[in-house]
């Protein structure tokens, strides 16, 4: 179905490349932050950053996305195969009429995954 | 000491109305994160806004704070006395140069309940 708000975004996309995963050793490497990032990859409307930390730790791999005008999410508890997840919330954001992430059809595992959410700042357009 | 960067503002703080504290009874009346908000009162370069949820529900009462061209910050875990904390930690990221709350000197309830922090978006500024 064609989507009218298809180009609201773009999306950042913060993905931390220290996390670790609560199964890992604690000198695995790659990280599974790290091994998650691996996975992303710019698409349009959705750009990828790597960061150094989303100050998750106890709950990572982390993962946090905005835009402006809309709302900014945290998400954690992601496994390093995820990232089909991540991309696809992305997208559901960067379309979003109203700067929300829909929960009807967001992947599950930014469901189970979401540690907060923020609103837009005042007076930010979209 | 007179602070150059005092004007980089402003901040939006952000307070749940609905978070409950761990210890509060299911029904107390107001919830913790209401009896939070009351004591909350903005002033110049930080202006307070009420929301419905932070989705930090089982950390809470909740706080996110976020300035244009800064990073964003969620925090948890507070008590309904911690209004004075959650104001001083605005003015810090207000005022700061790097658009990031400093540690040093950040009130103790923004250090240990700290949950996420989110970068600037590419491109945006203070």
């Amino acid at each position: 179905m064609p989507h009218p708000q298809s180009t609201a975004g773009p999306v950042t996309v913060f993905v931390c490349m220290t996390c670790r995963h609560a199964d890992d050793a604690a000198e695995a490497q790659p990280r599974a932050g790290a091994r998650l990032a691996a996975t992303l990859t710019s698409l349009e409307g959705v750009e990828v950053r790597e960061v150094e930390c989303l100050a998750n730790c106890k709950r990572g791999p982390s993962v946090a996305m905005a835009r402006p005008g809309g709302w900014s999410y945290v998400f954690g508890n992601l496994a390093p195969t995820d990232g089909a997840a991540v991309m696809e919330g992305a997208q559901l954001l960067a379309r979003s009429a109203d700067g929300l992430m829909p929960w009807r059809g967001r992947p599950e595992p930014l469901k189970r995954g979401l540690i907060a959410r923020i609103p837009p700042l005042p007076g930010a357009s979209a």
